[in-house]
Order: structure tokens, then sequence, then C-alpha cells
């Protein structure tokens, strides 16, 4: 996608053959609509590159400051050698993320997006805990949630997720993203589920944590801490506070009871697409001072992995003038099945 | 992932809180498997590239030539401009997909999980052409189909696949790569469907073609020529042939008809990961000439895209001393319902 700053419309530049369905499905101008030739896909020397750096020279932009994201995941290294090449007397630098950075606070309509993927992964969560039984093989708990996630809520209709749902179970609760397997789900075992659910493209995320059987102690305690540290947080998360500070008071609440979380514990989160649902720009840790205001959205990943086992109960949030909102409404807490 | 031309395992290179995910889902070494600090996700000025320009310097590697994969998906140029910056003595050059051309021809237990996955994504097509009728939303095909990717059959499940199913209806046909909506399935409508399935994250990828009603004779006509067409090129596809003489022969038969398509007609399929389930190495078209071997596996994706519909009738296959063997067992032809 190409933006000019003197130029109404964004230009799409893609495959030849999906150049009909940028037709179909968005209003850019059919002369901002520009297709690649097919022998440049998988060519060994040629690149598409090459004809987008033709594209840009025809526009009379070949001397222009150009800005690329250059961490964006599909700028590949050989994309950028390409365009380079190509436009030997354009300034290109690093804008870094952005795009994201404009979108980093949510407007009415999206916020309305972000609502409605809330509703839908509040019904997939639910849904994979009720299908959450001893002896039930992880994969059908993950082809529940796959169809809960496209069938949405009301009609509402979900799209793709940009990630696909996770599940650990047992000793695997020690760290965050495995998926699935066709182990049987056995009797006093802990599960932890993070999965999303996407609007329109716009996604919420959510973690919770099931034990099949009588939970010990240890497990109830640690999954007490986190929703309390969580609370604590949201009620943090206004307008005027920085992200540092609202994982500090969450981080405050960890170590008041032995704990600690070594990585960031959340990330701006938006529309999305394959292979993340974070927007990589915001995120809530020590050093980053962005200043929350009304409209931004988060997913609290509020996950504490020990040695044996962890435990997460996340929240994805908006901010509002009453601290975070969730998007959400999922039991609060371990969910017990027993 | 690091591999060196002396070592025996792996290096496996990734975020400090995936390092436990490594251990328990691979067998590679303890020492290979080394984490990146937690600071530098999505860091404005660091990288984890930096780390990894570290650990290979750690090794005594860094005036070594090294051979990195330019266009791999993530490998952006931000990773390529950190990797350099950090080996200065180091001869960085593209190796091409130099992973994926060695995988090209698959061993006998890898063709056991593609034709698993040809299985599934038999029962996944079925499904959905069951669950196709007249005023049926399209969401709720996808809903099933997800679920039946991932159920698997057997007990055999299926992983996640590396593209969404894909659904054109109507003028939709007339282009590929559309995603669903909340529309109802009208009377007297085409369809086109492209979905894949995953087994052990190995791909067989498919696409049918439906008619909602009494198809009419255009439809049915180039339905027929597609099949005609399938057929004499997986004839052809046995071992000594070319991937540009495959593409050929079916080239003919459409041409003989008074069609013709444009795009490449296939590629290389097998393990992958989003966004693509291809291989990106050979691809069924003029000029390609790899000689074909047993054990390559193709996705022949015919579809034909003409100004106002299109069909498609697709098949993965393997090479076989026979010529190409489908891996998935799906009605051939135009699927009517009536």
């Amino acid at each position: 996608m190409l933006v000019h700053l003197n130029e109404d419309a964004p230009i799409w530049f893609g495959r030849a053959q999906d150049a009909k369905a940028a037709h179909i499905t968005t209003d850019i101008p059919a002369h901002n609509i520009v297709g690649y030739s097919e022998p440049l896909i998988h060519h060994p020397v040629g690149h598409p590159f090459d004809e987008l750096a033709d594209l840009i020279k025809q526009r009379g932009w070949s001397s222009h400051r150009i800005g690329v994201e250059f961490d964006a995941h599909y700028y590949t290294a050989r994309c950028h050698h390409h365009l380079v090449k190509g436009l030997p007397n354009a300034t290109v630098s690093d804008c870094h993320e952005l795009v994201n950075w404009a979108r980093l606070v949510k407007s009415e309509a999206e916020l309305v997006y972000m609502r409605e993927a809330g509703e839908i992964c509040t019904a997939t969560m639910n849904r994979a805990i009720e299908k959450i039984a001893l002896g039930v093989p992880q994969y059908e708990v993950i082809a529940d949630v796959y169809h809960a996630q496209i069938m949405g809520v009301n009609g509402k209709f979900g799209d793709y997720t940009s990630l696909c749902p996770l599940i650990q179970v047992g000793e695997g609760t020690s760290t965050p993203h495995l998926t699935w397997t066709d182990d049987l789900i056995p009797n006093d075992s802990l599960l932890m589920m993070e999965l999303g659910a996407a609007r329109r493209h716009y996604h919420a995320p959510l973690t919770r944590t099931i034990y099949v059987g009588k939970p010990p102690s240890e497990v109830v305690d640690l999954a007490q801490v986190i929703v309390e540290g969580v609370d604590a947080a949201l009620e943090t998360a206004q307008p005027g506070a920085t992200c540092e500070q609202v994982e500090e008071v969450w981080q405050r609440v960890l170590n008041r009871n032995g704990y600690k979380k070594e990585s960031r514990v959340g990330y701006s989160i938006g529309l999305n697409y394959p292979p993340d649902w974070g927007e990589r720009t915001a995120s809530l840790r020590p050093g980053d001072t962005t200043e929350l205001t009304e409209g931004m959205c988060f997913h609290f990943q509020s996950g504490v992995w020990l040695d044996n086992f962890g435990a997460a109960v996340s929240e994805p949030f908006v901010v509002t003038r009453n601290g975070g909102q969730r998007l959400c409404d999922v039991h609060r807490g371990l969910v017990v099945i027993d």
C-alpha cells in the first residue's frame, strides 16, 4: 500500500490476479489499483518490488522522501533491496510503525468492532470451557473454539484471527504459546487457553486458566493474586496515566505476594492480520512512557509462568475516563471444572 | 533457526519466554536453545537480531560466510540491518529458498503426513459441500470448515492451516482469494471454495466449484475443460518431465477449447506455516525447467477466472512413476446442489 501526502486515496499494489478482489472489496479508485506481473511470483532474480519502483517513478515520485515500515512482517530484506535499487534518487528511510501508531487511539466506529470482537471472544472462551472435561482430546476443544470464533454472536460473524488458539496443559502451563495435540485432558490437570476473536479484523484476545478436578492451593493462590493485580492495574488505566505506571501497579501486587513477571504485561491491540494481533506500538512495561488516552485498546496479558506451572487471567480493555473497561466478560478467576 | 555446516543440531533463537516451549516440543539440545532479552520485543532502537549477532560471535562464527533467506516472510529489512551491523566481518548473502529447495522431494515419512492431510482436506471439503444450500450464510459454511479441519479423520487431528479458507460467490468467482461475509447463498449461484488441511503442518490444499440450482452451460463447459486439463497434466507429471511441460499440457487443453490461464497452474507444497502453504520453489509455469522426481508434491491450482465468473477443480498431488497421484478424493467436476 502506497500512501502519498498529497493524494486523496491510497494505492493498492499486489499480484495481478488479486487486483479484482481489491476492486470488489475496497473503495480505492480504479486507477489506484495496480497489479504486478504474474511471472514475478517467486522469481529467482526479479521481484514484485521492481515494478513497485517503476510505479513510483511513473507517478513522478522517484526522488521523494519515502518512509517504509522496515520491520513490517512481510517487508523482507529482498523487498528492501529491490525497492532501493529501483529508486536510486529516492531517500528511503524507516518510518517505524507509523501507521500503527496513528491507529493507537480507536474511533467510536472502531470501538464498536472492538466490543463486538470482545463479545465473540467471550462466547468462544465460554464454549471452550463448556467443552473441557476429563478425557476430552485437546483438539476437540480447539475445533469448537474455531467454530465459535466464526459463528460469532447474534449473526455478527467472526473473521479469521491473526493467531491460532493456544492451549497448554499440565507442565505445559509453565510456558505460553503451545498448540494442541491429541492428548486427552487428564484428571487433576491445569490448563491455560489463550484465544482471540476478530470482528472486521479487529481483535479481542483473552486468556483463562482452568483446573479439572480439585485445584491445589498454590494454583488458587496464584490465580487470586493475578486477578487482584489485573483489577488494580485496570483501575489505574485512565487517561493521563503512562503505560509503565499501569505495569508498576500490577507488578507491585505481584511482588507483595512473592511473585514477579519478567515480560511486558500488555500491548496495544486493534485491526490486524496474521501473524500477530498486537499493534507493536505501546507496551505496558517499564520504560514505556506513552500516555494513555481514551479509546486506546490493550491486551492485559497477565500470564505468570513459574518453573512447573503457570496461570493467566488476561483481559482486553479500552481506556475510558473510569479506567480500563473490559471488552470481554468471562469468569474472572480460576475456572474449576469438577 | 541457525544451521551450521559442522554442527549436529540446529540452534533455536527466539523470545526468552518461548524457550521453554522449544525445550518441550523439540529434541534440540538444551545448549542450542537460546532466548533473547524481553525488552527487545518491539523496541524502537534495539532489535532481537542484535543478540543473534552476539550469539554468532560467541560461537566463533563472526567472520564466516552466512547464507540467509532474504525473502523469508519474517526476515524483515530491519532484521537484515541489525544482523549485518552486528557482524561486520561476516559475509552475509542471500541463499534464496535453500531449505525449501532441500525439502522439495518428500521422504516416505513426510508422504504419510501429506496423504493424511489429503484425507482431512477431503473430509473438510465434503463437509463444506454438505453445508452449502440456498439461504445459508457464508460464514456458517466456514465455521463448519474450520471444525472439520481440526477434527481431522479417525482421530488424526488437523493443525491450523497457513491460509484461511476462501470462498467466492457469484461475480466473486471471477477472482480468487476472497474471504467470507454474512451474505446468504442465493439460488442459481456459482461458488468457489479453496481450502487446505494440515497434518503435522504438512498441507494439502483443494479447490472446488459448486453451483446451487441448475448450472448454465457456460459454467458446465468450463468445468469440464478444466477437469480434462487436470487429468492430462497429472498423467504427464512423471519423473523426468519438467514443470513447464506439465503446464504446457494443461494450457494446450485450455487453448483448444478457447480458454487460457495467465497465472502459473501449480506450486510445490509441504510443511508450512502462515501465511502461505506453498513452498515458493518450483512452479508449474513456462520457464520452470525443474525436473520432476518421485516424492515431489504440488498443488495443481487449475483456477480459470473469466470476466464475470470463474471455476477451479484443483488437486494436490504427489509425483509417482505413474504420474501425479491425487492426495484428495473429492468429486472431480462441478458440484451441483439442486
